[in-house]
């Protein structure tokens, strides 16, 4: 472990400590039909050849391959699912349907759109030089491995496991979160707020986040007494793996949460970040728990969950491709005004004539959530850009649509 | 609706008869907690103007504009989620939170990295020029419309809706869906094949397809006698809105899910595509529900699925931004090889110094699930391409990760 970054941190130093402190969790096995979207621990190799015998590719008309007579006198039919070993002689043909196992080795099946069939005779009309099989082993040989370990099941991989058996795969499990939303401000958003408060949109942001994930987030909204809160974190058993403590905005927010942290067993390893929005994120740890103190405006939120503390779930799970800043193109002159700081824009990625475009989205203020609404990209605006011209190449992060 | 198109039908057209006959599903109100991934029925408009009153955009002390004091006496405090509004004289301060409601028109708020406090006296060291302060209505006014109907709810737009306390917002009902996989040479992939038998793997991919969408199919596998399928398919009370049929690939398939369908009331409506994989792809309607009869090989269903599965889920969505093909350059030259009808390819897609970058990826025969593991695309290979030199243009349609 790097000693505390307690200077302010950029956004890829912040990212690299996250990733170094975010180790794989614990692996379980679960059944196949939850395993998509989870990080596979152990390869999973082919137990036997794919596909574990010959099979013919289409439907037809099995005969030697050597023989080229025209009339054939059919012998037997095989299905799919069928095992109907058999030697065939020239002048045999034994009728086969898509994914049947072939008879015998030397053979081809000639395709029934070819041929003429008069009760047990077939006749070839024509016979395309295709031999229509798929050979045992084609696809995979025993052994080999069909997806390896790091790697996030897709729907296709988890197929690919599916027709291997491996049908309870060693997956990462998923993380325990504990978020808790603080402020004096906010209130739940089905009530109605008082003058000067306003609703709490993070928590539905925070649920919709790990949603995605497949992450059921625990959530607490709790007024600003440490006390209470401090027992909201303490209580869950077993602890949560990832703990976020959204702001609220009121005086003293990013002390409160630091020494809230501190007094929680956990260490500060970055109290201060260079860019903006989120420059007051919080990042600590204790042993192998996380803990990030999130600004309170929604926008921040926005940000930091798709720069941290997705680099911090992405480093849980064990995905051995962790999502990295891309590069895209402005589509239109932008004017980001000047800023010392780097800041993270909201941005529209769109896909045009084989490049991607970037179209940062309007926003007055950090507590400006309509950008959020069709944003599906963040970023990256270097500090006092001023005016960036259409075309201008910038990296971006996508964000999910 | 069209008059049935019996002939091979290509991607397009397929794809257009789909959507002409996938409408949205009945509205439905779910918890907001909920509704994310959902598509949006009626517009959300801003119940008052956000921010509802004037926010200090730091901590800091509100001071009147036209006051160009340089000492002021701190004459109250206002935190976050505070009520407090009073006439600020000159020579008066009010210390004010992040988010804090200003006690007046008419102020400034200066941060308090730029003042020295001493007791109740704060002197002003640096005044910047802004006024810090997000005022009313700057990001939304009363009335407005936040998310217009026909958009799918991100994270983002989700937290919006709270930020308006729509707690209930207007969705779309998720479809009902039956998978019923037949074949007599499937087992469950817990099961050792015997010889002739192979493992089902479409099962497992379509619970995954579906349940990115958040859906859970209901899912039988069954052997291949009609009256059997007949009764799975007709028992789900109420009736799907979505049913699939895959193959097996026994002897007369395609007839054989052709006549099922209509014995139970379906209209066929499409019963081949001049494409490969997925040419033996039936779509069928009964009034409003729809089916697939899904060729049986791996391969296909991945790309039936992708092309024209969700056609039809996002016309049951109401999204009002369905998927479409974009164009991306392929990554090296690529070997198709000759075939008269248009391929579509599992392919990776990557993004490269502001390009999309596409990879084909090798697959022997429709059988073959390895390309399916990394696959996040399906790339349009015209017919007769033969050689596709590196950085040719060509139609991809992202097919998720």
């Amino acid at each position: 472990m790097n000693p505390a970054v307690m200077t302010p941190a950029g956004v890829d130093e912040t990212i690299s400590l996250i990733r170094e402190c975010s180790a794989a969790l614990d692996v379980e096995r679960v059944p196949l039909a939850q395993a998509w979207g989870r990080v596979l621990r152990e390869p999973v190799l082919a137990a036997e050849d794919q596909p574990p015998f010959d099979r013919s590719s289409v439907d037809g008309y099995a005969v030697r391959l050597d023989d080229s007579s025209r009339r054939f006198r059919m012998v037997d039919r095989i299905r799919a699912g069928d095992w109907k070993p058999r030697v065939l002689r020239a002048g045999e043909a034994v009728q086969i349907a898509t994914g049947g196992a072939l008879p015998a080795d030397g053979l081809q099946v000639v395709m029934k759109e070819g041929v003429h069939v008069e009760g047990n005779e077939v006749v070839v009309i024509e016979r395309d030089p295709e031999r229509n099989i798929r050979f045992r082993g084609e696809d995979a040989r025993a052994g080999s491995t069909l997806v390896a370990a790091g790697r996030r099941l897709s729907p296709g991989a988890a197929a690919l496991l599916a027709s291997a058996g491996a049908v309870e795969p060693a997956v990462t499990r998923l993380p325990r979160v504990l978020h808790v939303a603080t402020g004096n401000e906010i209130v739940p958003p089905e009530r109605t707020p008082s003058r000067g408060q306003i609703r709490d949109s993070n928590s539905t942001l925070v649920r919709a986040f790990f949603g995605q994930r497949g992450i059921n987030a625990l959530q607490i909204r709790a007024a600003e007494e440490k006390e209470a809160i401090q027992s909201a974190i303490r209580n869950p058993r077993p602890a949560p793996d990832l703990l976020l403590v959204s702001g609220g905005a009121s005086v003293g927010e990013h002390d409160f949460t630091r020494g809230l942290l501190e007094e929680c067993g956990y260490t500060i390893r970055i109290s201060r970040t260079t860019t903006r929005p989120g420059k007051p994120l919080i990042f600590a740890t204790r042993g192998s728990a996380l803990a990030f103190g999130l600004p309170g405006n929604p926008l921040a939120h926005f940000v930091c969950l798709n720069l941290y503390v997705r680099a911090a779930l992405e480093g849980f799970s064990g995905d051995s491709q962790p999502t990295t800043f891309a590069e895209g193109e402005l589509a239109e002159t932008f004017e980001a005004g000047a800023n010392a700081r780097e800041t993270l824009w909201p941005a529209r990625m769109t896909i045009a004539a084989g490049a991607v475009k970037l179209i940062p989205l309007p926003w007055r203020s950090s507590g400006d959530l309509t950008a959020l609404a069709t944003a599906n990209a963040l970023v990256r605006i270097p500090p006092d850009a001023g005016s960036t011209a259409a075309g201008a190449k910038l990296a971006f992060l996508p964000s999910g649509f």
